[in-house]
Parts: C-alpha cells; sequence; structure tokens
C-alpha cells in the first residue's frame, strides 16, 4: 500500500524513536519538561515570537490562537475553505462562541481585497465586530496553495490599522517556507500569532506549538487545560517535534517534488484531472470531472493506492516522508489510470 | 425631524394603541394568552406552516429558528451580509454555537450557485457538516432587495435533496410580497422555518413571530424560555401585531413609492450615491464615495433628516409609516444636497 | 376558579391598562424610549444604584447580572434550590459557560457559613475562581423566605473583601421588603447588580429590571441585544411597570395576610402539610408526605382551585393582586380537605 | 528534593520507556494505532465495558463522558469539592453548555441521600432537568478518600429508576480498588461512563482512558477531535499507559503505606494536623489550623520537601511510584515539624 492520505500517516523515524527514548521530562502542567521547553523555545524564536505552547494537536492551537484574540460575540474571518472554519468541527463556534465570516478565493489563494470588502471593525452596539483575521499557510483544502507574501503583508497591515489580531495557521508554513524561499521567522513576524504543526509534513508522531508573546501563551495555557490538552510528561513527544524541526524542514522539497511526479503522472493519463503547474507544494488535488471523488479513492485503493476526498469532486494526494519519489510517481500512474478510465465511462 | 434611520422606529397608531387597550391577556410561559394565540395563529395561516410563536425580536426568532435545525459545532451557511452573520451580535456562535460560513453576493440578492458551491452535507467526523442555510427577504444590507423566487425555489429543493434545514430570516418579507406579488405563504412554504418581525414596516411596536411545525415551536419555546423572552402577558404587545398583520401590510407600497421619491431627489442632486431603479422596498442605500459615511449622517442631522449607516461609504435611510411621501422627498433632497457638496470637498 | 400557581398570572389593572394607553414611546434599541427611561430610573433610584435595564423577563435579567460578573470558565455559587440554578432553563451554563457551585440550606434562608466554606476566590490556573455569589430575595422554592439581613451583609462583606460580584435576584424583593421592612434601597445597595420583577407580586404584564452602575448597565444592554432581547416600542409595558412600583408595593401586605389565611385553613384540616408560622410572604409551600405533589394538584384542580409542585412532594401555592382574602382562604379549605384526605388514604 | 505535590510528577520507569521505544503506532484519527488499541481494549474490558477512548488528559475524558449524557442546559450533580467542579476550570460550562449543582460532604464521601435530595429528573419545560450524576473515586480534595460501595450501589439504582446517566470520576479508581479490594471491574460495572487516569498513580506519562458503550466511545471521538484531542501517533504514549495497567496497580499498596508513614510522622509532631486513620490511599490532606496553607508549603519547600494546598488551610502530600517509604516518612517529619513550629507560632 502506498498510503497519501495525509502527510499526518507518516511513523517516527529511528533517529526520532532515539530522540524520544532519551528525552527528559516533567510534569508540564506545572511547566516543569525541559523536553517541551526546548521545543516551545526553538519554535518561538524560528518563528519570531516571545514564546510558544506545545499542544496534542493543531486545532488545538488554532483554537487557542484565535480564543486568545476573540470574546463570544465578535467574528473571525477566514477563507471559506480554511481549515479553522471546515476542519476544526466547528470548535471555534462551539467552543469559543466566537461567530465566522468568510470570503471566498481561488484555491484558497489570499487576496487582501476580499477581506478588505467584508471586515467590520469596532462596529458598535448594533453590529458584530472583527476581532481577527485567520489565514492558512500552505492552503491545505486549496491544495498545498503557498500565500503570496505581499497579500499577507497588506492583509496584516490593514489589521495593524484596525486594530484587529492577525493568526497564522501554519500548519504547513514549513511547506510553505520550502517552496517560496521565504523564512519562517518572516512569515511569522507578520502575525500576531501563529500556530506551526509538527505532525504533517515535518513527521513528528503528535504535536504542534503555537507561538505568541509571553503573555499570549501564558493565558493561552490555563485555556488549553480548559480545553483538556494539560498534559503531563509529553516531553516524549515534543523531543520528537523538535528532532523534526531540526532535520525535516528542508527535506520537504523531496515531498514537492515527489507531489509533482505524481500530477505529472497522472496529467499524462487525465489531462483534465490536474496541471501539474498548480502543484506548489505536498498536496496534489484532483478533479474527478462527472464522477464521485469516494469512487476514485475506492479504486485506486484496489490497486494498493490510498488517497482522500476533499470535495465531492476532488480527490486529495499528500506526498510526505514515509513515500519515496517512485511511490508517487507509481501512485500517479494509478490514479491517471484510474481517473481515464472512469472519466471514459462517465 | 424626519426620522428615516430605520423603520423600527414608528410609534403604534391610535388604532392599534385601541386593539392594545383592550386586549385579553394571559401568562405565556403557560401558553396561556389568548391574544398571543390570535397572533400566532394568524401568521402561521399567512405563512403556510402548523404553529407560531411570539417572540420579543426578530433576533430572537431567528436564533431560535436557526437552534432548532443545528447543533453546536455544525454549520450554518449565509450571504456575508445577512442580518443573522452580522446584525444578531454573534449570537449564533456565543448562544448557539454554531459555526457559520458565508458567501458573497451582489446587493444580497441570492444566487443559488453560490450555496452550492459551498454546501457541505454530512461531512463525517472531520469536517463540519451543513445544517442549515439562511436566507434574508428583503435582503436589509443589500438595501431592500427582493429575493428572486426562482433562486429561493432552487436553494429550497438543493436543501431538501441534502437533508439540509432552510430558515427564511423573513424580518421585511412582507415588504418583500407588496413589491413582487409574491404571497407571504408562497415565500413561507419554500423554507422549514421563517421569521416575520411586526415592528419594522408592520409598524407594531414589539415583536416578531417564528413560524414552523407544532414540535418545532414547542421545542423553541421551550429554547426561547432559555434566553429569557419566556414573557407573561404579552398579549398586550401581540394584539398590536395582529393589527399590524390585518392592517399594515399592504400599505407597505406607500413605503416603497416614498423610498423611490427619495432616491430620485438623490440621485437629480448626486447621480453617483444612488441608481432609483435599485430601489425595490422601503430601503435606500446611497454610496458616499469618497467620504465617510458618518460624515453624510452628521450633515444630515443638522438639517433635520436622521438616516444611518451600513458601511463605512454606506448610508441607509428607510421609509415607513411614520414618514410621508412628501418627508421622504424632502428627506432626499437634503440627503442628494448633501451627498453633492460633499462629493465637490472630497 | 381561583389561580394561585403564581403570583405571575395576574393581569393589568383598569389603571394599568389607562396607563399603558397613553404611554410616550420611542425605539428602546436606540436608547430613546421615555417611559422605559423613566421606569429604568425610578427602578434604580429605589435599589440605590447608577442605572437600570428594562427586560422581557426575570430571567434574562439575572442572566445579564451575573454575566456582567463572570467570564466562561469561573464560578457563581448559589443556593441550592435557587431561581439562578433550576428555574432559568441551565441559561447561566449554557449561554454564558459559567460554572456553578451550590450549598445546601433549610427554605433557602442564607447562611453565611455555607457560602464562606465553599467560596474559592482567585484559584489559580489549576482551579476554577469564584466570580460572583448570588442570593435570592425572597426565596421562591424555600417558600418565600425573607433573607436574614445580617447574613445578607455578611455575604455582602465576605464578596467586597474577597474581590467577588454580590447578585441580587430580587424578583420578589417588594415582598421581602414589606414583610420585613427593610427598605428595597437597603437590600439593592448591598449587591452589585440587583434583578427586580415588575410582572410578579406587582402585578405588571411584563418584565424585568436590572441595576447596576451606568457602565454595567451600558454592557448588559449590549448582552441583552445578543440574547434577542432588545426590543423597540417597550414603553406600553414599561408605563405599567412604573405604575407597579408606584401603586402595587405597599398592597403586598394584603397577599402575604392571604397566604397566612391560606395556611392557616390547611393546618387546621391537615397540620402535617404546613405551619402557618413558617408562611413569610405570598408563597405558601405544602407538604404532601406520602402522596406525589401532582396528585394534589389534580384533585384541587378539580374542585376549583389551580396550585403548582415545586418538588415531588411540595405543592406550591402563590396569593397575588387577582386573589381576594376570601378565596385565598377558599383555597386553603380545598387543599386542606384533599392533603387530608389523600394523607389518610396513603 | 522530595516531590509529594502530586502523583502526576513520577517519570516513566525504564521499563515503560522500553514499551515506549518499541511501540507500534498509526494515525488516531484514522483510528489506526494498534498500541491505542491494545490500551483502549484492555481498559474496556478491566472496566467492564465495550470500548475506550484514549484521551491526553482526564480532564478530557471527563468533559467527554459527562458530555456523552448531557445536552446544554440540562445539569449534573456533583460533590461541591469535585474535580468536575473545580479542577477542570469550568470546561464543563464553558464548553459543553451544562450547569451544575452539587451536594456537600464530609471529606467528599458519597451519602446517597444527598443526590436524592436534590435530583430533579424530567424536570418540564420550566425547570433545568438532571441528565446526569458524577461521583469522584478515590475523591481527590477529600483527601483520598475511597467512595462506600453500597452508597455507588445506591446513587446507581437511583439513577437507572430515574433514567439519568451516571459518570465514574475514575482517576484514581485504581487506588481506590487496591484500598478497598473491590475489583475495577465491579466499580466500573456501576457506571454508564468511567474516565481511568494513567498518569497518576499508576505512572504513566500522559493520558487516560473514557470507557462506555461502542457508540458512546464513536461519539465521544468526534467530540474529541472538537477539543482539539484528536492526535495522531500517540501509541508511543499509549504504549506507556499499556505498561501501567499490567504492572503498576497492586503496587500502589505500596504507596497507601506510605501515606500512612507520612501521616503518622506527622501526627507524632503535630498531633492537630491529621489522624492517621484518616489516611485511605495515597493522598494526605493536612489541617494547617490557624496559619495559610501557602505558609506551610515554603517552609517544608526550603526543607527540601515540596507539596501543594487544596484549600486556604489545607495542605496535600500525594505518595507516588518516585517517591520511597523513606521519602515518604522523611516528608512527614519535615511537615510535622513545620506544623508544630507554626501552630505554636500562631
Amino acid at each position: 500500500m502506498i498510503d497519501l492520505r495525509s502527510d499526518t500517516v507518516t511513523k517516527p523515524t529511528a533517529a526520532m524513536r532515539e530522540a524520544m527514548a532519551s528525552a527528559p521530562v516533567g510534569d508540564d502542567v506545572y511547566d516543569e519538561d525541559p523536553s517541551i521547553h526546548a521545543l516551545e523555545e526553538r519554535a518561538a524564536e524560528l518563528l519570531g515570537h516571545e514564546a510558544g505552547l506545545y499542544c496534542p494537536t493543531g486545532s488545538m492551537t488554532n483554537v487557542l490562537g484565535v480564543w486568545l484574540h476573540v470574546a463570544p460575540g465578535t467574528e473571525v474571518l477566514c477563507d471559506v475553505n480554511a481549515h479553522v472554519a471546515r476542519a476544526e468541527m466547528g470548535a471555534h463556534g462551539a467552543l469559543t462562541g466566537v461567530t465566522m465570516r468568510t470570503w471566498p478565493s481561488l484555491s484558497g489563494r489570499l487576496d487582501a481585497a476580499e477581506v478588505e470588502k467584508i471586515v467590520s471593525p469596532d462596529a458598535g452596539p448594533y453590529l458584530v465586530s472583527t476581532a481577527c483575521v485567520a489565514v492558512e499557510n500552505t492552503h491545505n483544502f486549496g491544495g498545498g496553495t503557498v500565500q503570496p507574501l505581499d497579500q499577507l503583508e497588506a492583509v496584516g497591515a490593514l489589521c495593524r490599522d484596525l486594530g484587529i489580531a492577525f493568526h497564522l495557521d501554519g500548519a504547513r508554513m514549513a511547506n510553505a517556507s520550502v517552496a517560496s524561499g521565504v523564512s519562517l521567522e518572516t512569515y511569522g513576524r507578520l502575525f500576531d500569532t501563529v500556530s506551526i504543526c509538527l505532525s504533517k509534513g515535518l513527521g513528528a508522531p503528535v504535536g504542534s506549538v503555537l507561538v505568541g508573546t509571553r503573555e499570549q501563551v501564558g493565558r493561552a495555557r490555563v485555556q488549553r487545560k480548559r480545553l483538556g490538552g494539560g498534559w503531563r510528561q509529553a516531553g516524549i513527544l515534543a523531543a520528537a517535534g523538535l528532532y523534526a524541526l531540526e532535520h525535516h524542514v528542508e527535506r520537504l522539497a523531496d515531498d514537492h517534488a515527489a507531489a509533482k511526479a505524481l500530477a505529472e503522472a497522472v496529467a499524462a493519463r487525465a489531462p483534465q484531472a490536474i496541471d501539474p503547474a498548480a502543484v506548489e507544494t505536498n498536496i496534489v488535488a484532483l478533479d474527478t470531472g462527472g464522477v464521485p471523488a469516494t469512487a476514485v479513492v475506492a479504486a485506486a485503493a484496489e490497486q494498493g493506492v490510498r488517497v482522500g476526498t476533499v470535495g465531492t469532486r476532488t480527490v486529495r494526494a499528500v506526498t510526505h516522508l514515509d513515500a519515496t519519489l517512485d511511490q508517487a510517481r507509481e501512485a500517479g500512474e494509478v490514479l491517471g489510470d484510474v481517473l481515464a478510465r472512469v472519466e471514459q465511462a462517465a
């Protein structure tokens, strides 16, 4: 089986396992775990922020990041297909009590003008006020899209002018950085808070880090406990996360090359499904045309390739640490054949 | 002063006052108020539904209507400038725990294709599922726009197919009905639940009615009490609402004519601010171009005309029962002069 | 039928109807209703506070009062049978996100030592902090109990010392004042916020007033809109409320005498059900001993007396403006006979 | 330093580290982690339930367990010093929207009569209905109290009769089982859902397991993701948890002996602070009499003994895997001396 459902499926490498085996630990509820401290400090430094908070998931770091900036009854703005809107089970409404409005975008690519159109700061006692804008980089459902730096800067400037917080869902920001050559710190400094995930392309088994000011991280720590995220000797996992930050960033270029190869293999067989030039990082979104995405997923699985859907007519393949270039190409061939066949049948 | 800030500012007429003075009442928490019963039954009948629930505000009937269809963590979809998204203080997130995604639209006019693009029914255990689509008719922030019947029908069919609820924020649906000639019942039957407001164009002092099935209204009644809406002998107000339903629907045509006259008076002086042909009902949205809307509001107020803002560059004037055609025209002249002057100065 | 289910069932008197008929009104969302202003100012003055907010129900004023003092995740403390805990449909948890702990008490009578035992101020990052203590006077489920002034003062002092807010659910504080001779102002000044109900013993058709500082009332006004309580020309009802405050306070002594007469009539027939000396105000709680309270309610209804239950073995009768002394006594005779009969049968 | 602040401070043993180093893992969001499966199945089996869900913390398993049984606006009942009420940061109100009422108890010891007094099942449309009763065994703030089996059975029967759910916060139920000789399964079967913690006395680094029916665990899994608990290859930690379940239960008797020794050493020096006979498991609650508990904590820390507070006048010492009997006795001597000294000074 070649498993390209997500880059979350990677298993810890031997070196990571070693880092975990010898990791010093302590009780993180008491803020006494040295491996967690090392990870949090390193993440904060890399992203140009004061402090970090290690959490079990990227959903939790996003929920905490947004929570820091809002109050029940205020609103957060994001792209209509943002992870915070669609893939966090409605937590921002259900747990934080914030409301959301979304703007449309092509492939999830940020256009500052869209934000400007709907932002509503300090809206008075009769209307909802915008408290936070959230951007995702790379954009998952958009197909691994790297956000244009100038648009990030433009929205950042808008937010600063209007007194609105700016949060980055940087689950895959290391992919963005490697693809664009823009440093993690350059991205990081544009935002009030940033969430970065260690268990996606970076290959760590568990966890994400939220960074911001020391004061923000202190408050987020209390809310983390409220969410049930106040774990104890999690340093064992943090050690793997730190290892990932140190050793698995640059190699993301391999995943990007593998994704491109996969897309090319598909395009050679089913050109309507994908334009390989559109593949920017490690995510390949395939248009299944007239057939349900689930049918393509099932047909590919029969031939040993596991992929997922991100829409009724969109299949998603994600390359990662545990898939070689050859496997990615082979998966592309299988997917291309399936897509060509179903296209013909449809 | 000519007060066109909103059609909510109307005062009860003498006939309404009489209806209130003699209204039989009872304890509505025990569901024993005959005047409330009469209003609820009449509203349900007019809108083609089984039962009704009289509430203090349209915000409450919308919050209850949506609440009936969702669970914390599911999503409701609506236009990016919908009243439920922007003018209910984020209640749907803060109180119901639902999340929201929004689609863009021109003047708030419904385009079924936009809904189809983002709807996400039964999305499984990893994604938020759409539980409800909400539409506003007429669309307040869009400028009193009447929703096209075919688009309402198309979204209704989509929702039925997908097992998603369809809620109408019909705060000003009587305006829509009078302007379009489509009956309240025809509109009403397209939706699972409908909220209609009695204290806007209809001129009653207080209240809205939510209609739906008997079972839904029973559940909404309990949640109404939770929200603090379980009032007692409110039949006094209900009597005014019933009077409004019986006597103030057809006369909305006068308000529409007054709004058109106002828009024409503005356009004669400041043609860039408004195309009178765009005025469909009793709301006139004026584009203030390069100057802040608040400046236009202040300048008009100095000349005895009160209007409001619905955006940093948009002034809103609303005609109603307490403003004559002549007053509306006079207000249009004042606003047109102000807009011409500020335009020149800018 | 003699209806003693609650003092909320009273209908507006002719004089109240007159006050409503001529009441000047305005749009209360814009804070422009003169009758509401008059009521809010009078209530604030009577209770020794700066400002007031008129709301549709006592549940809403309690929800807003507590909301002013807490944040999601903090706690409010109250008696285990307090109205805020049991009769507001869980709104404080469901809408405000606050948690609650409760202390036990005999007949709802406040004992400061119970509060001191469980209060937990500034509890740090691992424990819930107490943000508010709420007391009910008179205590409804306790049987109309008047709170001892010295205990109120003691808890007030404790709260001040600990930096915790103190809220009074004064739904029936006018009954307490008339029974104890302690002025509304003396009671009112002990608390940060007070809710007083106009539609219970005071006989107005609808509404309660929350009082506090001007700043608090301003914030509560925004949250009131979020709850769907931002009504429009509610001055019609406020006029009745003001009338009630001016004319219906002292006459509560009649209700108290009627309640005592009722209790005595019961005790003469079923002495185990009630000690008339325990009746302090207008509420009579009858112990149904070995039989379900609902059976007693049904049997009494068959003989023209309507009462309610406040527990599986407790029947509640409430005297009010629309029940004469003779009717109360007659109801007592009916209830006493029923209780004697069921007791014998049990 | 002898660290007796909590039994959460233990570090994984060498054998545990080995279990983790070789643990097979998978993506737990896709329910594919074999080590997690093994732990969940073993925990369910031990506790007499169908299925289990491994979560980062006991707070999360309690929040999920209660969430399964309630709806916003219903209530959960528990002891006034229960962990779910005081030590989960108000999550049940803030996140689940449930309200709470609490009963008092001596040392947290369950008395079924207290529950019976306040339970309010199916309370109709005007009152909050009880949806869940939660009990803690052993009771942390009560001082490690083991719940009497007959009282657990009595409350269980009451809940079943009334159609109310019964949840066990079994964070330290292994301590209860070892101390009482009642099996985990006997305890477990009394409840609808049970949460057991692996990172307290059992010594695993991270995590708790919630057990219930397969259907309940399926629903809890979705809500776990909403809370941000949908971690990925957490099997590394689960392996340590499984090791703890297999190897660290019986040895809790050592911790109980150590706690008793500590208490005796204190009592020999400061008899007013503790009755050693009251120590049932691994928690020792010391009464600091007239001096603040924080002062005792500070004085003990200066002499190398770390303990915590669970009240303004109560110090808590907890024995565990990383503290020997001798260390516990030494800690008792230090604490006894401090308490004797401060007592004298006070």
